[in-house]
């Protein structure tokens, strides 16, 4: 199912997810195999789709939400070829299928569940219904590009031509159909020749900076340099750095930031540094009904994340490791939230 | 020359150099094979002291100066039981190459310059020569250890029974022919059954917390939790870090510190939690004749250290890195500097 391995010499960013309206596949970039080789995978089937989602080939809440919407319209279409009498079980348990793939991932339910309800049909035809999921399929990814370039042309007004500016983790095209969250004022600057340059940290233990994130600045022509977690400090001691911009996976009422484990610490360092912190990412990711991080769960993950790297051991076998997958930046350390619908100041109040 | 693999039972802290008062060898533990295994191995041969040094099988400012001084006593026995007429050319030529395994180590050179020195006898027979080389090398040696002691007494001082403190890279006894710097306090209160835990962050890129501070304060029986550098920062909000303690390699007579990259960081995140943050080290790492930390050199390392852990590939193969070796903390944020000679607070004023 690998379509490419090729370099394409494209400067467009890699968005984690494409469909062109008349595709019969699911194309996702295997993020597994970045950086060393750019792999496209045609998912036809449920096995495929769910495993891709497990395995984190796709990867980022807006990427696995479009993913999953896709992959069930597709799954509509095939069953709307075999007995009309099983469609409306078959859809539901390959919606079921792809919803619990990645459990914690709310963007996916959501997804999976909108085009399930465009599929009730009630006496339409199959091939209409599954006609009306892949139209609504669609519909989220046109929406998920459109919130990236939003956020793109928002966060933009923030930032001026030349500056330098530090990410961690990855909120680019490879989290989204699109440009990407953080890393979406980067590429609209840079298409419009803004000479932006960006600092970004590798990210441990999972280094999704260092896999994603340079990956492709790189290889969208933006001027990229790589740090471990622990450099950013002096980098901005030098005066380097003008402004931070980071993704979130949520945000409370008041401001809080849930994110990539090290975000916090990133903000600590801006403030004392003088430097705008920044936080980028769509609406969906507003949780007004949660009114701080401190009633946010933290999932802990895995010692072996920490206690090796790349596969390789790094830390006594058995010792203990502290392995929270996200932290809290209290909003009083975030300059401004960037959505799709403008750019937020504090003090943040965010209402349903 | 590899004398064990087993994993000793003993809960004593182990150094990265011993000399027994009659040994033949040199016996340093190599630290290229920890966390995996323990492996001593017992040096004679220039060319294998050398070696040791130049591979970082012996590291740390201390450590690696009572090695070169041992090394060279050694080698001067052997040369006086041959020709007396060349002992003089050998030692000085044993003298100038451990002298530059590793050049920018001034604890070398001062250390193997003064073995060197004890052996200008004049008329003196070249076995009474080497002997006194011998004594010398011990001294050092003796030196180094209560150097550690002092600074662990020291140190004490400022903790409680039940702290919890976080440290950076490795300055313990893998660093020192003694209890290590850095962790010198945290032996001592252990040692007296004060009850003290650890949180080590593993230091990217290089990861000699994961590999070293980790495996030494296991195997001694103190308990240690190893962290990704950039989780430093929630751990110490949540309220677990009663105090900072790190290393130095260099100590300007206004106190600011160079220590391994990702300390100033540290030393932020300290500041804005209200944690007091401790620099412990050796009073030759003190270096009055450097005004501040504007006039220290910084090396920057090569980029492959960044882009890939024991030959896996991290990173895009030539994505640009910055790679410096240390960094600079402000004395402006150090609450307390402890040596050998006692607790000095701010303002600091180190003079020859």
């Amino acid at each position: 199912m690998a379509l490419s391995t090729t370099d394409v010499q494209s400067r467009a960013p890699v968005p984690a997810v494409t469909f062109a309206s008349d595709a019969r596949a699911l194309h996702i970039v295997d993020q597994t195999r970045l950086p060393g080789a750019l792999v496209v995978l045609a998912l036809t089937t449920l096995p495929e789709m769910v495993e891709a989602i497990q395995s984190l080939r796709v990867r980022g809440a807006p990427a696995i939400g479009v993913a999953g919407a896709i992959g069930l319209a597709l799954l509509a279409e095939r069953a709307a070829l075999g007995n009309p009498a099983t469609f409306d079980a078959e859809i539901a348990s390959a919606a079921a299928a792809l919803r619990a793939a990645r459990p914690t991932a709310v963007n996916l339910a959501w997804a999976v569940d909108r085009v399930l309800a465009a599929g009730q049909g009630g006496d339409a035809a199959a091939a209409m219904r599954a006609h009306a999921m892949r139209a609504e399929a669609t519909a989220i990814l046109e929406e998920d590009i459109a919130m990236c370039a939003h956020i793109g042309a928002h966060g933009a007004t923030l930032l001026r031509a030349g500056m330098t500016v530090l990410t961690h983790c990855n909120a680019g095209a490879l989290a989204t159909a699109g440009i990407g969250t953080a890393l979406a004022p980067i590429y609209t600057m840079h298409a419009r020749g803004d000479g932006i340059r960006v600092f970004a940290n590798e990210t441990r233990p999972l280094l999704q900076g260092a896999r994603l994130t340079a990956w492709e600045l790189e290889r969208a022509g933006v001027p990229v340099t790589l740090l471990t977690d622990g450099m950013a400090a002096s980098v901005m001691r030098s005066g380097a750095i003008d402004a931070v911009l980071v993704g979130a996976d949520r945000i409370a009422a008041n401001g809080d930031v849930a994110n990539k484990i090290g975000t916090y610490g990133v903000a600590v360092l801006a403030r004392h540094h003088g430097i705008p912190f920044y936080v980028l990412a769509p609406t969906s990711t507003l949780d007004p009904a949660t009114p701080d991080g401190g009633s946010m769960h933290i999932e802990m993950r895995d010692a072996a994340e920490v206690r090796s790297l790349a596969g390789v051991a790094t830390a006594p076998t058995g010792v203990l490791v502290h392995n929270p997958a996200f932290d809290v930046t209290p909003a009083a350390l975030v300059t401004a939230i960037v959505t799709d619908q403008g750019v937020f100041h504090p003090p943040f109040h965010f209402a349903s």
